[in-house]
């Protein structure tokens, strides 16, 4: 791929990722377009992967984006999906068309019952409209001290509030399965690590014992978070590491040029 | 009802709205909690009236909330609705809701084919994502001149994008029939007099012949926002104008205290 701005972005997916993209390079009607290193497109990625849908996977390089996306969807943005030639974006959208396109494809990822499908789509809602943003406050946050702590201590209880709705036993938010709130979240879940990294005073997520009133429900929220991490699809659609480092050190240092990253800079909702 | 800080906020709703408000204040199963002159509200209520669902209608105090409410849904906003003795809230998740639990009530909000029910999915969240902050925006601007014309655009453009992507003939979104885009969409449409009222250059749409090369865009957009605006649901869930004034001039003097103006002031999305 010819170079870019950022020239230490890594152009393809790695480990256990790079096995799947080579699995779905084939040519497909069904493609998806795909940034490796998206949360966004990982929810879709994850979809297509739990419900076994046959698709090609195409990658774009967001500062060379290939003719055939701009075509199809003139903004280029990932996830793009491609089907009978017509375009879908947005990431919910796409998932809740691969549920009613492929229905009982494998898995089903939403219950049958009206009401019970909209409680799961209010937590799903919940993700974009609360949890993403306080994650990106609390990551490009470029205060100390107490006004790190409150970005910290408002991301924290998105979480929270998550896991009190989760199912007792688990471990994902239904209980034994999965449905699609597990993966419309889980790609923000396997990306706490950037907490730790590059935050002074990490996540904060306390440790076990240590969790006083909220004990309950950070243990929840742990049990729920490793079933995510440990899930096959969320392995097999998650690259090295060290090729993610430099992606999340720029929205460390809030000097990342995602559209998502301005978003929170100049105070929008997730775009 | 008691008095409350905005104490020119007109508790209940008038005009034609109080007559449909009358209809259905009975006991009912089905409850919607509701604020007269909420947008949000108003798409839920669209949907009841044109599926012609039985429920009853709870006018909620923003600032005396009623218990009923509070226990069903402790986050009090509206609208809520109340189904089977539970909550559900988030305005889209409860219109896919009443199109779930009543599929063949009266009309079909949505298209059976999953591609085209994703394309309305599409223009839903276009909606919520772009359409409302960019008014909020717009409306709660305090600058003059080339700061309050930069805001007109952005939402401008908002309407244009939207107008785009309709039916060519229509009036509605998808031509002849109205669908769910119509009615999550058409609350903002029928506000959009609160910027001839108060903000300095007015809305800005070009007159009819003016529009240049967005003669014909401005043309679909003015057929769809009558045709809304002639709605008999519309106009059946819309109160007397001079009640929505105080709110409105809340607005756009930037003192409004909803979660929507704070979120707004304070670079959020919508809540």
């Amino acid at each position: 791929m010819p170079s870019h701005p950022d020239s230490n972005l890594h152009s393809n997916a790695t480990g256990l990722a790079a096995k799947t993209v080579e699995a779905h390079s084939s040519e497909q009607p069904l493609k998806l377009y795909s940034g490796w290193f998206c949360p966004f497109v990982q929810r879709v990625w994850l979809i297509l992967e739990e419900k076994k849908i046959p698709y090609q996977y195409i990658e774009v390089n967001p500062y060379n984006k290939p003719e055939s996306l701009l075509k199809l969807n003139p903004r280029g943005l990932v996830p793009t999906l491609q089907y009978d030639k017509k375009p879908l974006y947005e990431s919910n959208v796409i998932c809740e068309f691969l549920e009613d396109a492929y229905p009982d494809h494998r898995t089903k990822l939403l219950p049958s019952d009206p009401y019970e499908k909209a409680r799961c789509r209010i937590w799903c809602d919940f993700c974009t409209s609360r949890i993403i943003p306080a994650f990106h406050r609390f990551l490009q946050c470029q205060e100390r001290g107490e006004g790190l702590d409150e970005k910290r201590r408002e991301f924290l209880e998105t979480l929270k509030e998550f896991a009190k709705e989760m199912d007792g036993e688990g471990p994902y938010f239904l209980g034994r399965e999965s449905c699609l709130v597990d993966f419309v979240v889980g790609p923000w879940a396997v990306r706490l690590w950037a907490f730790d990294h590059f935050k002074e005073g990490g996540l904060g997520i306390p440790e076990e014992g240590k969790g006083g009133e909220d004990e309950m429900v950070w243990a929840r929220w742990n049990k729920w978070a490793t079933a995510m991490g440990d899930r096959k699809s969320v392995q097999e659609t998650t690259s090295d590491r060290e090729h993610y480092l430099p992606i999340y050190q720029r929205y460390a240092n809030d000097t990342a040029q995602s559209e998502l990253a301005k978003a929170t800079r100049s105070g929008r909702g997730v775009p």
